[in-house]
Parts: C-alpha cells; sequence; structure tokens
C-alpha cells in the first residue's frame, strides 16, 4: 500500500529518535476550520522544527491548491490522498465499517504500518477512537483507552494532564486504575518527573464520598503505587484540577470532557471580560498599554488552543487528536506534541505495568466478590 | 419550641413580603473559618438590607462572645443554641437518625415551623440536604431535589443558572426534567425572564451523543416545553455554561459539581497569574496600578465568593447552601440570595408544573417500555 515515493523520509531516518527526522502522519480533513487551518498549523509546527516530516491525509484537489501557499514546506511533506473525510455527524461504528477511504482511517493506517511515527487529527473523536482502536489494537490489559489532556497547572512544570478527557463515557474502577498508571507514565515521561502524583476526581475529599466504583478506584489505586511508580494523593475536586499538589488527574471520560470544556470556556470567559474591563476607560486602556506584554504573556499560559493536543493512551501507537475547532495555532500545538512524544518513547515500560496492575485489579474484584 | 422572645420580629412583619422584615434561619456552625466568619457575613449582609432578620443556630457560649464585635446587630439577631454541629466528615445517614441537638438541624427545624422565611448554611452539603429532606419534604413530582448555582455569563443577566450541582450523584431522565423545570422557574423569578432557555449538559451536542439516560432526557425536556414554560435549546457542552444562548444548564449532581468547582478553580488559577504577570516588571506594574479599578471590577464579576450560594430546589422551603470554604463575603452573599428569593415567591406555579411533567415522563416511559 505505502512506497517509498509516498514516503520519501523513511529511508533518511537516523538511528537516534531524538535528533533524527521524525515523520507525523497528519489528517488535514474533518477539523472545523477545514483543511486550509490544518496545513497552515503543519506550516508553523514545521517552521520550529527542522527535523518534522508530515504525511498528509485528505483530498488532494483541496490540498494541492493550498500547498502553492507553503512552497517552503514541500521538500517535507508528501500528501496522500482520500476519497473521503468523517464528519462530526458521522457515528464511530458507521466509519468503522465503511470508513477505509475516509482521510482519518489513511492517517492511523500510515501509523500502523510504521510510514509515521505518530497521527494527528481534528476530527471527530469518537471516530478517531474507533479507527485507531480498530487498525492499533488495545494494549494488553487496557479494556478501555483513555484521552489526556494537558491543564496549565500551579506546580513547577506548568502543566497538569488529566484522563479521561472523552475517549469513553463511563471507567469502571479498573480502568480508572488503568489511567493512573497510564498517565503517570506520560507525565513522568513528558516531564522528567520520577514518581508523579495522581489524584482520583470527586465531589469531595472524604473516603464515603462519590459514586461505588470511585470508592473502589480509591482502593485500587492506592494499592498499586509501587507497580505504577505514582504517589497516590486520594480524591481531588474540580479546583485541584490545576492545584500543585497533584500531577495526573484520573477521572471516567463524561466528568473529564465537561471539566476541560468547562475550564477552557471559564478562560475565554474571563479573557473577554478583561478584555472588555481594560477598554472601558481612558486610564484603564492607558494601564492595559503599559501592562499588555504581560497580559500577553498570561494569555499564552492559558491560552487553550496553545496546550491543544489530547492523548490517546492505551493503544499501540502515538494518537493525538487536536480539537476540532483548533485553528492554525491549536493544529500546530498538536503536531509539537505528537512530535515530542513519538521521540520520547513513553510506551516504553507502560505495557508491562499495565498487565501487573490489571492482575491485580482482577485479584482484588475477587476478593471482594468473596469477601 | 419557638416563643416571640425567640423571634422578635414575626409578629411585626408586613403585608409585603418586598418591603417587610424578612428572617433567615442561619446555620453558625460547620463552616471551615468557624462561626467568627459566619456572624461577619451575617452583620455585612445586613449593613445592606434594612429588612434582614436573622435567627442565628449555635453554641451560644462561642456566639455570645463573638457577637460583641457586632453590637449594631443585636436587636435584629436572635441567637438559638444547639449542642452540636454537624461536621464534613458525619455521614449525612448519621445527622438523619442523630443530628437533632445539631445546629443545622435547628436551622431546618425553625423554616419548617414558620420562624423563618429561608435558611441558610455552610456545612457539609449531604447532611444539609438530608436533613432538609427530611424536615421539609420533597415536593410531589420530585424524586431527586437539586441544588442550583449561579454562573457568570455572557448574556443580558449576567448570570447563568446549573443544576444539579451536588445534591445526588446520579440522576436519571425525569430527574433531569424536574431540574429544567425547577431550574426555569427558578431563573423566570430571579431575573424576569418569562421563557428561560433551558440546556442539557453533554459531550457533544449532536443528538446521538451521550449516556442513555441523557438521550433519553434530551427527548423528554423537549416535549415538556409549554408544560414548563422554557425553551429548549438541546445539548449543550462545558464551554456553554456561560453562554449567551442559554440561561439553566441542566446536568446530573456529580458533573455539576465537578463542573462548578472547576470553573472556580480556572477562575482563581488565572487570577493569580494575573497578578504574577502584572507583578513582574515595574512597567506592567505602573500600567496595573492605572488600570486597578477596572481589574477590580472584573475581580468582582468573577470572584466566587460573590455568586456564593446554591439553592436547593424541590424541597417545602427554601434552602440556600453556602460553599464550606465560605468567607464574610461568601456569607454574605449567600443570605443576600436566600432573602431575595424568600421574597420572591419563586415556588409558585413550580408545584403544578412538576407534577403535570412528571406525569409526561411516566407516561413516556411506558410508551417507551411498550414500543
Amino acid at each position: 500500500m505505502t512506497s517509498a515515493q509516498d514516503h520519501p523520509q523513511a529511508g533518511a531516518q537516523g538511528k537516534s529518535p531524538e535528533t533524527g527526522p521524525i515523520t507525523i502522519s497528519l489528517d488535514a480533513m474533518g477539523g472545523d476550520h477545514g483543511p486550509a487551518a490544518v496545513l497552515a498549523g503543519a506550516a508553523r509546527a514545521a517552521s520550529r522544527n527542522a527535523q518534522l516530516r508530515l504525511l498528509i491525509h485528505g483530498d488532494t484537489a483541496a490540498l494541492e491548491p493550498l500547498m502553492t501557499q507553503h512552497a517552503d514546506l514541500a521538500s517535507r511533506v508528501t500528501l496522500r490522498h482520500a476519497d473521503r473525510a468523517v464528519t462530526m455527524e458521522d457515528k464511530p461504528s458507521q466509519v468503522m465499517r465503511h470508513g477505509k477511504d475516509t482521510s482519518m482511517w489513511s492517517t492511523i493506517a500510515a501509523l500502523r504500518e510504521g510510514d509515521a511515527q505518530a497521527a494527528v487529527s481534528c476530527g471527530n473523536t469518537g471516530a478517531l477512537m474507533a479507527v485507531s482502536m480498530l487498525q492499533l489494537r488495545r494494549m494488553e490489559g487496557v479494556s478501555r483507552p483513555g484521552i489526556a489532556c494537558l491543564w496549565p497547572a500551579r506546580g513547577k512544570h506548568g502543566f497538569n494532564i488529566m484522563l479521561d478527557v472523552g475517549a469513553d463515557l463511563k471507567a469502571d474502577a479498573p480502568d480508572l486504575l488503568a489511567y493512573a498508571i497510564m498517565g503517570a507514565t506520560y507525565f513522568r515521561n513528558g516531564f522528567n518527573e520520577p514518581i508523579p502524583r495522581v489524584g482520583l476526581l470527586n465531589v469531595g475529599t472524604e473516603d464515603h464520598k462519590g459514586r461505588a466504583e470511585i470508592r473502589a478506584a480509591h482502593e485500587l489505586i492506592a494499592n498499586c503505587q509501587e507497580t505504577g511508580r505514582y504517589e497516590y494523593v486520594g480524591f481531588v475536586e474540580g479546583n485541584d484540577i490545576p492545584a500543585e499538589h497533584v500531577d495526573v488527574v484520573v477521572t471516567d471520560g463524561f466528568t473529564g470532557n465537561v471539566a476541560l470544556k468547562t475550564g477552557e470556556g471559564t478562560a475565554r470567559l474571563i479573557g473577554d471580560f478583561l478584555r472588555e474591563a481594560l477598554r472601558s476607560n481612558l486610564i484603564a486602556g492607558l494601564g492595559a498599554l503599559l501592562a499588555s506584554r504581560s497580559i500577553e504573556k498570561l494569555r499564552q499560559r492559558i491560552d487553550p488552543r496553545r496546550v491543544n493536543g489530547g492523548v490517546f493512551l492505551g493503544l499501540n501507537g502515538t494518537v493525538v487528536k487536536s480539537h476540532g475547532s483548533a485553528d492554525e495555532t491549536g493544529v500546530a500545538a498538536a503536531i509539537d506534541l505528537a512530535a515530542k512524544l513519538a521521540q520520547s518513547g513513553y510506551r516504553g515500560r507502560m505495557a508491562e505495568r499495565l498487565v501487573i496492575a490489571a492482575q491485580a485489579a482482577q485479584d482484588a474484584g475477587k476478593e471482594g466478590a468473596a469477601g
């Protein structure tokens, strides 16, 4: 299915993944702003990283004219044609059965076939997860893969991570344990933090709070600290997601998705209110002008587009899901993240830990049933 | 149990509740900052509202010395002794069985007995809901009462409301319908908006998204627009909670609680980042000084303490739950809200609508089972 022509960088890849070229398989279709925004984001990411190569999937009749605006990119991009694009309305089950001619399918296929080291798509999350699961398969010990997002935070790394933020709508206790292990591995490798601190999202920090599956996960996660190489800090609440005492916040995909979008919405609301307030009179406007560099720095620190990109964890391959509404900045951030992860080799010993933990969860379940 | 001495204002109450004195039953114990913060908040609320009377419950040995700092309040406050306080660790079921001597119990009992028109507590939410349900009873047609919070928003009223934010951990479709009706009634009366717009919180806006109970609620809420006197705008996402196209956001108590705290945490994080950014250099500092009045206005607009106070909906009585961590400002805001609601008579026709809607939900359930 692929040829050297399709992927001219493959042969040139060096032995050291940290310094050699890295190829990202990129879905140009399916984002709210269309392929132009995706290509602009690709160009921006490429301008920041000389090692980056891109294998871009979509309707070449639409992509080729757009590529003329990025002439400097030509030598680093390979286009691969796909007849169709997955829409936001498509059901994952339909795409799984009838989606082989879509750009999303092709994007993940290139990863499976080794033509790229990581994949990025702005498309329909459910479909992307379904297609990724089908082609890449789940890692052993994982029944529900998760999507992890970065969250601007108070700690020394500037970010916490949270998962799941929308791969699945539900999670039982063993799933939440797997999220703890996967999240800790991602954070350890992404931020050089040997023992990340894991918290479980709940409506209170007392032991008796929350739904039954959350209380069961509370015990499981506490008991697997050694295996997972994390420190468990117990229940955390919504206001703790950016807290200094936690690195990895674990929750089910429904709650995590609502929390993520609520945080983004709040940040945008406050940004707009701030702009309004500073324009409300001349003196405030002058003050804003003087403080503009600092305010811009703040804006960058909390801009959801700059921390854009959810990482699919628990699959045999690195897939980054960008927001559907991501613009050039957001797409570039997602590509940056994919490249960084592919080079870090974060999936190293995660597989082994997941198998041990899954066994522990199963044993605990049996004990619970017997007791 | 009560006497004229206990409640000297009762006889003085005028015919018009909007202008006459209003008595709030206030639990002084159980907040994170202790009774001193609660009394300070009471004093602040009283200084803003000449009609306000307070019936304050707690350990009089602790309260009386504190009251000497609020001498001007003496004529408007009645203390009622309670031996114990409910703690954040107490389980609701324990408080229901063994909590008759607590300040929380006494606070709600005064409301039930007509000694006050609304009640406020900063204590343990679960226990407060349990004690309120036991003493005040649910309204007909309500199986799960909800807690509604105010959310700073873009619309003309400056606020949206969201419920449930923590009364119950679960909600099935008929519960979500009841939240829609109760939320719309609260918004209609609180903001003079004849037909509030209701949205259902989900992880996407397409019809097929979300868990089964949410998709069932989607239909129920759409079908009860006339009965409930609201306009249903469909699914909304986390970033829509402060949106202009919705007034009332409906969700289960687990998700709502996480979203509320996530929004508060994000607002606090950005506030702290802003302060840091403005102090980072001299020019920014000068700019901040010039813009300080506008920035302060913004801070007030988004300060979670100023919008503090969740309203319990679906009970035969008005109970406002303040944050456990509420300080003087937060307690005062909760008392303001309780007074405003008690005077608005918002529970008017809500009861009738709930009964009609509960019947509709039941019929839909039967049809669903038959079809």
